[in-house]
């Protein structure tokens, strides 16, 4: 990992043309080695059909032409960003004719560490190198063989680059001990992001002393209010949970207001019975057919055709609820009155609060980000989708003419 | 600590005015309790003498009628300051109409541990309500009986406005295993700041899953160029050395080039001699009389009247020297060289870099921030000094008419 911070030294001190002139030899080298990235991903793709891997784990896992060209021009898009660093935040000179002024930096040597999405590998990349950071790479073992090919392909790019070809470090090695000695590694790893499932991030924010950024995990709520438009709600959940139920913005929990519980579930059971399995407390097995939901259930993020539902007495029985169970991710009020979704934004302590939309927009790419490094679901530097501009630091240089401390 | 965050999550709803009005309540509690809060400083005091407490340790312990009157009016200060929280960050429609907000928002519950200075008590407290947060105070045992009084008078001020009195907790056991639950309550406190010496903020980067901002830890280099004015130069040591040797911004190690060290050691050491010992490399010390510098005192915070030297042969290598030790504090380059200085602030990877002026001026009170909470030795969040802008966080607020994602 010596080598990574030697690299990310030189990376730090290069201009946006350098970089970007790295970019274009990547996605470059990306184009003319499709045909070996293809191959090692259908070595993996067949070990993964072996294994029994899920349906949508095989699709996140498979490359195409297609895919690969659509990862080509994304890049495209990253040179035609705004370089974060080097940008003068804030200065003043003081009283005594000392200047400070405070410029974006380098966070230095990002880890990022990863499911089985070959993408992710592109994309972080492209982020680190153009925000000026070294990038340490760890994978999920499924992906080995189409990482392997990415990474040689993206270093054959920088070799024709100043870029230094160490600035991307792949770890091959399937150990999960090599996990921990990575976030635990202050001295050559500035910043790690998990990007994965519950586990993984919980792992990681119990075993790290590198800074970390938690991403990803969604307890997403809608809460349908007394005073809700219920055709834009029935709209709004169905975009919510069924469009994409396996990635971290859709839906797990509806929360209906008691006055509309009655209405709101008939439409939708006669609308969803077929395609979602419903668990709801006993107030909803009243009115609809339901399992009985649990706190567990409550807790869960299903990423699945499962839904939790819970009828409140009022919005702030529903704020309390989404208060206990949420993982600060993304939540939804429909309401047409203007005090309650005051009441929803300002209490509720999420990413992302959406009134009157699908929590499904909160991505780096709907938000105008470009690509992203995931969903940061924590308080401290970035919170939501993860851009290039959240990727990087300051420091401030203070120019004097000798003086000194009264 | 539940308490805590249901104050947080009252206090977070709360106008600026009404914060305001809290902490006016404050500041005129600590003046009337005066008496209260000297007697209970003076019990610590008489403790800490029977423990032999060093000199300047029992110098920050003490309170005095003067000193008490001082932190009642930076309270004023702080009232005076701009509310960080319900600032609109950014914004935007975007092309299906819908729009996205980014608002700043507290950051909840914060937590500080700290060494044994009463007046963090209060300034802490103070820039926490002021920033919308709860806060928990974990001071050292030999100041026990000032922050009981302390924080006594503070929730007498409190009971008079509308901030709950739970927004303050101090922490009155003195068992280190209290630190250990405090730094890995993820479900009660957002954010966790350790102020003191190596060793606790060690400690709580080592154990903590609540994010953390690193304080304090500060080996801070002096580097003298070939072109430097070594009339400014020694000012700037004897300033940044002698001033106040027991602070975070205090030099601890001195880097000479080659070609101005003879000059500059005989100058040096004709002025300081009496007041400050040397530890040099093998070349300083054929110029002056030095103990040999070691590795270990390279690395080390002296905090105490001592300084480390060492003779390099070029700007690189005053560089490496400091890439290796620093704790990413505060570096200073002497040199009247405009390509040496930019090179030195661009490799140089500390909050705060130097050109011509003293490292003693990183402070919150010194950039224009009013009271701080720390120097930041990290990257993420904030860098620096902490101040009122850097304990909150932020929000995206997204409103639409119902879209969903296609």
């Amino acid at each position: 990992m010596e080598n990574l911070r030697e690299a990310s030294n030189k990376l730090k001190l290069l201009s946006t043309n350098q970089k970007n002139k790295a970019l274009v030899e990547i996605r470059n080298a990306i184009i003319e080695n499709t045909e070996e990235i293809l191959e090692a991903n259908m070595q993996d793709l067949e070990a993964g059909v072996h294994l029994k891997m899920k349906g949508s784990l095989l699709d996140r896992l498979t490359l195409t032409h297609k895919r690969l060209n659509a990862l080509a021009e994304s890049i495209d898009d990253v040179i035609d960003l705004k370089d974060p660093v080097g940008v003068y935040l804030s200065g003043q000179t003081m009283p005594n004719g000392m200047q400070i002024v405070r410029r974006s930096v380098p966070m230095g040597v990002i880890a990022i560490i990863y499911e089985a999405r070959p993408n992710v590998t592109i994309d972080a990349t492209i982020l680190a190198i153009k925000s000026g950071n070294a990038i340490l790479l760890r994978g999920s073992s499924s992906a080995l063989n189409s990482n392997i090919a990415l990474v040689k392909a993206i270093k054959q790019g920088l070799a024709k680059s100043d870029v230094p070809v160490d600035a991307v470090m792949l770890i091959e090695d399937n150990d999960r001990d090599v996990v921990k000695q990575i976030i635990t590694a202050n001295e050559y790893i500035d910043l790690v992001i998990p990007r994965g499932g519950a586990e993984l991030i919980n792992m990681v924010v119990e075993n790290a002393t590198v800074p970390t950024i938690e991403t990803g995990v969604g307890n997403c709520h809608l809460y349908v209010d007394k005073d809700a438009n219920l055709g834009m709600a029935l709209d709004l959940l169905q975009n919510g949970k069924l469009q994409r139920p396996s990635v971290c913005n859709a839906l797990e929990t509806l929360l209906l207001h008691k006055d509309v519980a009655d209405s709101f579930l008939h439409k939708m059971y006669f609308k969803l019975r077929g395609c979602l399995e419903f668990r709801g407390c006993e107030r909803t097995a009243k009115i609809i057919d339901v399992t009985i939901a649990t706190d567990e259930d409550y807790a869960t993020e299903f990423l699945d055709y499962v839904i939790a539902i819970k009828i409140v007495d009022d919005i702030d029985e529903a704020i309390k609820h989404i208060q206990k169970y949420s993982s600060n991710h993304s939540e939804c009020i429909v309401t047409d009155n203007l005090t309650s979704a005051n009441k929803f934004v300002d209490s509720i302590d999420s990413s992302c609060v959406y009134i009157n939309a699908s929590t499904r927009f909160t991505d780096g790419g709907e938000f105008g980000f470009g690509a992203e490094m995931g969903i940061s679901t924590q308080k401290m530097q970035v919170r939501g989708p993860v851009g290039l501009e959240h990727l990087v630091s300051y420091k401030y240089i203070i120019t004097g003419t000798g003086q000194i401390r009264e």
